[in-house]
């Protein structure tokens, strides 16, 4: 039996590649209506709940988590009791901004330039030093683009400030990037390791709309790079699980945006495209299992559905999609499903009629294609 | 909401495949451990509890199974409240051995030659007008070998007969067959109709054992009669979903073996092995979706896991290698679950060393390969 810390999509997803494996799951999380909940039992609590904590350790054998903003002081307490994995070492170095940047920096990882701050004084004395634009960031919490403002001039200091309502802040050179791209990798607890093929992420508004996988056009001294900073930053701290890394790509060179210390949208396309998914390896990894091949299979497309309910007909006639719908209600841009589009050839859409904008009559998230 | 008779690997995997497609599920199963019951409610109860049947009728959109033993006036009475595919018309073809042979013949597929007989003395004219070797079988109920006999010699009839309790028999001719071949198609309500490419089956002891799909060696004609006796069959009967012809090849000649409407163990590889597997194609048929491509990705051999639990670190280890475990306790013989391994290469496993057995030290089904 494994414990899972959220119920969302995400957990979802381990649950579908866990019960093949003779897994069964138990959820903890705060809504009733948590997508996982068809996958397994679901223990309605907040993360902070002890006696619900108490409940779900009791009853299994490992536990894991699908969201990084779990309290330190849960994965501490579920670790006194049964394995956790990522460990609360490696939870530390990543749920604030901050700590993760500095954990980076330390593992010998190219980022971006940065400064905590507080006050709206802290952020001009950061700007001063960092050079126009920044972003501010919240250390804690915060996805989608959510907890973040732009700050392109000296007017936009106070309002950014405010909108953040006073949190702890990062503040964050602009790079000037040629893409984004992002490395899902695995680390047993033997010390194995395997990354998939990079991927490359499009963003609009902040929030992922689509991949694509394998990323076009990448040099294997671009993969061996983004491998060995996944590499550097699990052995530092011991982790096992999935870890992603969101990257900038400059050139010929990357840095790292944001670590995940936990399996990621922009690797959801490795459900169909990759020989072993992300989840399922996550699940390897959380069990001593040996780790499962990161081969690409084809090359995928996946796309976002955000907001609305799709048509399901329309997206099963498109030849290679596989539709996922997380059980989720519709609002205005919440993610309620994703769809992946594998084909055998490489690079498949890059054939199609009008390019990958041409699907997006049906797939609304890929009106952001170039 | 989709409701299914039955809750066994087969509805669970109509279930896993059918969440990601926004879809939830009630099984009705006479057991309170179905497998099923991790993929959706279960309603415990015989399938002629005609409470429990309102209670699932009222409950969900439409009706399938993913047994055919279930009785008629079960079928029936859920038609006249909700849709069940396939229909009771296409079951009624195909739950009785004699019925399903004459509707063979109606629709111009050969078969081997049989006859329908009750008594010692019908079982002996049989014989007497088909010669021997016969196989005696109960013309309702049965699987995986269960309620057959073969008969050698005259001294065996008796035994034979008297082994299969006095039930309604069928007598066939034992076809002198080069190999054993299942074709799995599936037909839409518009009439849509695909098939996946012919597998080559191995059974012992009238169970299967393992299967290699696509089959080796398949010329383009033979592919082609197989499909043309599924899309004949279907269409007589209006049917809609999966179903399965089980077939043996003699020369370039196929019989029928035996029809199975629904999905079959002989088409678990699709999961991995085919672009969109048995399991969702049968409920895309069922929902009115388009079809999904049948067309195989790689090569793919499927063991059956039979008796014992397996030791799943061994078989992740495997390159290529898709466990899925049933959530059934272990008893001798029965089918708790299957692995898949699938790999890009065609017929990849005449490459390995020692053929196919060499992997019979993790998957004893495997025994069982030339």
């Amino acid at each position: 039996m494994i414990g899972v810390l959220g119920g969302g999509q995400l957990g979802r997803m381990l649950g579908l590649a866990g019960l093949p494996l003779g897994q069964r799951f138990v959820f903890l999380d705060p809504s009733p209506d948590a997508p996982a909940r068809d996958v397994g039992e679901l223990i309605v609590a907040e993360y902070d709940d002890r006696k619900a904590l108490d409940e779900l350790a009791s009853r299994v054998d490992v536990v894991t988590y699908e969201f990084e903003n779990v309290p330190a002081a849960t994965v501490e307490a579920l670790a006194e009791r049964v394995p956790v994995f990522p460990s609360a070492g490696a939870l530390h170095a990543t749920q604030d901004r901050l700590v993760e940047k500095g954990s980076l920096v330390d593992a010998g990882i190219p980022v971006a330039p940065f400064r905590g701050a507080t006050t709206g004084i802290e952020v001009r004395n950061a700007i001063t030093e960092l050079g126009l634009p920044v972003i501010l960031k919240t250390r804690r919490g915060g996805y989608d683009g959510k907890g973040q403002a732009v700050i392109t001039g000296d007017a936009d200091v106070e309002v950014g400030v405010a909108a953040l309502r006073g949190a702890d802040l990062i503040v964050e050179g602009r790079v000037d990037f040629d893409r984004e791209l992002s490395v899902i990798a695995v680390r047993g607890e033997d010390g194995a390791f395997a990354a998939y093929p990079l991927v490359e992420n499009h963003h609009a508004g902040g929030i992922l709309r689509f991949s694509l996988a394998p990323a076009p056009t990448v040099e294997a001294s671009l993969q061996a790079k983004a491998e060995g900073f996944a590499r550097s930053f699990m052995e530092a701290h011991d982790y096992v699980g999935v870890m992603t890394l969101e990257l900038f790509q400059v050139g010929d060179g990357l840095l790292v945006n944001e670590v995940a210390p936990r399996v990621h949208n922009s690797g959801h396309w490795t459900i169909e495209g990759a020989e072993v998914s992300q989840f399922e390896n996550h699940l390897r990894a959380c069990l001593g299992l040996p780790l499962g091949a990161t081969d690409a299979v084809g090359s995928s497309v996946m796309a976002n559905v955000l907001g609305a309910l799709p048509d399901v007909a329309s997206i099963t006639a498109i030849a290679g999609a596989h539709l996922h719908l997380y059980g989720k209600e519709p609002r205005p841009l919440r993610k309620i499903g994703h769809v992946t589009v594998r084909r055998d050839e490489r690079e498949w859409w890059k054939r199609l009629d009008g390019g990958l904008r041409s699907l997006a009559t049906v797939l609304p998230a890929l009106e952001h294609a170039s």
